[in-house]
């Protein structure tokens, strides 16, 4: 493939003497790996865990092509697709909304990272793991966490939102709205106002919840919220979506502290997505392939639209739901007005190991489910329908995979 | 393409409430973006800026397949082999060796994140754009910078690196090996040596050189090295590489204080990456796909061999500064022993303003090169040779598209 050189040539040539130095005194220790020359393949799978999720074909189609430069003018036009996609995803018209070069935690980062000094106020409802790694975040930042500790499975009402935020006075409250390692849907009504009567922002992680469950920022008087790509939205993971509202911004744009991240500086990520003025500054180089494939993904959720697939989920859910119950499984959460409509929790079924059945159906059909994350880890199997994924076919050959696997994985008669 | 699903079929649904209310006490507002319902295309372009490049045709590939989970046995396998192929691109045996979930600018967080405490001393070699950045980035961890400042397009002698050391006694030590924003390769051999003489730690940057330029981690005494996807590996921009050697991890492992970040903590990401035993630890969704890419690409370099490629980018170099200096132009670094064989600068000739020339070449040519960037802003043009872009016949296309740009472009006479 390349043509020989003689390392004699090299060496004649005067004006690469550092380098040629360099090359004469040391030698290759370590050789090439013999695994990296067997030719590459990956399975195909169909991914009914928790995300990520297949990539619808128009996204597939985008992973497939050619790098143009991350400050092109192209660029710049997919960039303002993108940020409208989300503006429209979210329903908000915040300027400040734009795509993160990074999966869902690296939003919720640079949520904390920008909104909180060391020192000041965070409250968390922590019913799942996804609170308790907020809480982990802003204690590394130095922000004083207080953890609305509540087991998984249950939500927070008005009243114990209210309670702490009149006992803790925060600056940020951080609520989940599709708990993914428990399958709960936070109700976020009525949860803005109460945290602006208090001065408080509220920020919400919609990662697994977005485009599969009703969600209106602005109507909810929501201040940060962010979202991740390999849910709802059938895009790689590695990218993420965020807003600030004005209020949100006002108190980022007057910190007294610079953010400890210059990656997630919000003030410099807004230059950059051209949400302060014409002129872009470069700051790091995007993730080009990932961004094609989200401007894709969302073009898909603005062509189907919000509702339609908010209706989708639910409905293809209760059908699984149905099937699950079909089988004698039990649902984790208990109460149906707050079970997620992207992520299903499952009990794991008395004297059955979890990880059994994961393999077993990941094993005879190909079919990827997940066990507990965090507090529900042991407790539950999880089983997401995310966007083109959210078919009644699928729910169908996931009913046939599970009945198997209850069949034929051992269980200790108790 | 979807079934229209009445709005009431889901309100007569009793175990829905929570859901419905909010469904009807909201409306869309934002509608869906227009821009979103145009076809997506990209244009064809050759990269020949200093990164981005181009993806090499076996990397593309691999970015049209299907995502698998990222906690699966077949992306631990395809970890593995990533771990392997930096290994060897790198030269190390070092065991804590992984792909960061990031750009270029990520991995030089994560190596600061983890290798400072607050109040700590560092001394960064700031000769360009990347020792600034870096610099920036200590001192928002709490770091006590020390910037040895010096003009863009030169070098660090080990007799100047001795000084600072004696003088600000760091615990670490930046270097850019391909300073791309000047064209400088800084030579390496013995540095690494001297810092250990003087208990500090060397942390190098090779985001711009790494098989382009000779590089030997484990022989150089360097204790932290990273690397970018985006430049000779010709993998899309999203991931990066990193690399720390014991020294370096005792450092991390027996910090007094947390990383300031969850993200990029190296003690979590060890564990993803099976660096410490078998059982690997979730952390946050991997970038799936650009994982493949990255995989494919370190397949490349090893197919071709580390030497050869340096060899190649070597003399294809030459040969593009023969073509420059045939139009006529100045190479911006003086020594001809520390010229970049990746990223050449060339000095903006007299009269011209460098953005006509750059807009000429893309427009006309859809060649993109770009302007200087920080210190060199307005000094110099920037051409990268990147892996599989540096042949010959590029560097012919790019001559020829310089040489009319020359002739077209406005040129105030002084
Ligand atoms: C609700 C929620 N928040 C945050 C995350 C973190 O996102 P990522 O894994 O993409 O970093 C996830 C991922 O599963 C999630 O479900
Ligand atoms: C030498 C060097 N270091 C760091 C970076 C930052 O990498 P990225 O832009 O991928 O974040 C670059 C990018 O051009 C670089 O050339």
């Amino acid at each position: 493939m390349f043509r020989a050189l003689a390392k004699a040539s090299v060496a004649l040539c005067p004006r690469v003497s550092g380098w040629v130095r360099t090359m004469a005194s040391h030698q290759l220790l370590v050789s090439p790996p013999e695994t990296l020359s067997k030719p590459f393949s990956v399975p195909k799978r169909l991914l009914l865990g928790p995300g990520p999720s297949n990539l619808a074909p128009r996204v597939l189609a985008a992973g497939g092509l050619q790098v143009i430069g991350h400050m092109s003018k192209e660029m710049q036009q997919i960039m303002d697709e993108i940020k409208q996609g989300i503006q429209y995803a979210f329903q908000t018209t915040n300027p400040l909304t734009l795509a993160i070069s990074g999966s869902g935690h690296c939003a919720m980062e640079t949520a904390l990272v920008n909104l909180l000094e060391p020192g000041e106020s965070f409250l968390v409802g922590a019913n799942g793991v996804w609170g308790l790694r907020a809480a982990d975040i802003a204690e590394r930042i130095g922000a004083h966490v207080h953890r609305m500790i509540k087991e998984p499975g249950s939500h927070y009402t008005l009243q114990e939102v209210e309670e702490g935020l009149a006992q803790h006075k925060p600056v940020v409250l951080f609520l989940t709205h599709g708990e993914s390692s428990t399958g709960v849907m936070q109700p976020l009504d009525g949860y803005g106002e109460l945290c602006h009567k208090y001065q408080c922002l509220l920020l919400v992680d919609s990662v697994a919840s977005l485009g599969g469950v009703p969600l209106y920022m602005d109507q909810q008087g929501i201040d940060v919220l962010y979202s991740g790509s390999q849910k709802v939205l059938n895009a790689p993971p590695g990218t993420s979506l965020i807003s600030f509202s004005d209020k949100a911004k006002h108190k980022v744009y007057s910190r007294k502290t610079k953010p400890v991240s210059f990656l997630m500086d919000i003030t410099c990520l807004a230059k950059l997505w051209g949400c302060e003025g014409k002129t872009r500054m470069n700051h790091h180089t995007m993730p080009v392939i990932s961004l094609y494939c989200l401007r894709e993904s969302l073009a898909l959720i603005a062509e189907e639209g919000l509702e339609h697939s908010w209706q989708r989920h639910q409905e293809t859910t209760a059908y699984l739901h149905e099937r699950l119950q079909g089988l004698g499984l039990q649902l984790f959460v208990k109460d149906p007005a707050i079970r997620l409509p992207t992520v299903t929790t499952v009990a794991v079924p008395t004297g059955y190991n979890w990880r059994d059945i994961v393999n077993y159906v990941v094993d005879h059909f190909d079919i990827e489910i997940t066990g507990g994350f965090g507090p529900s880890e042991g407790k539950v199997l999880r089983i997401g329908l995310l966007g083109y994924n959210a078919t009644k076919e699928n729910v169908d050959r996931m009913a046939e995979a599970l009945r198997e696997a209850l069949q034929h994985c051992p269980q200790n008669k108790l």
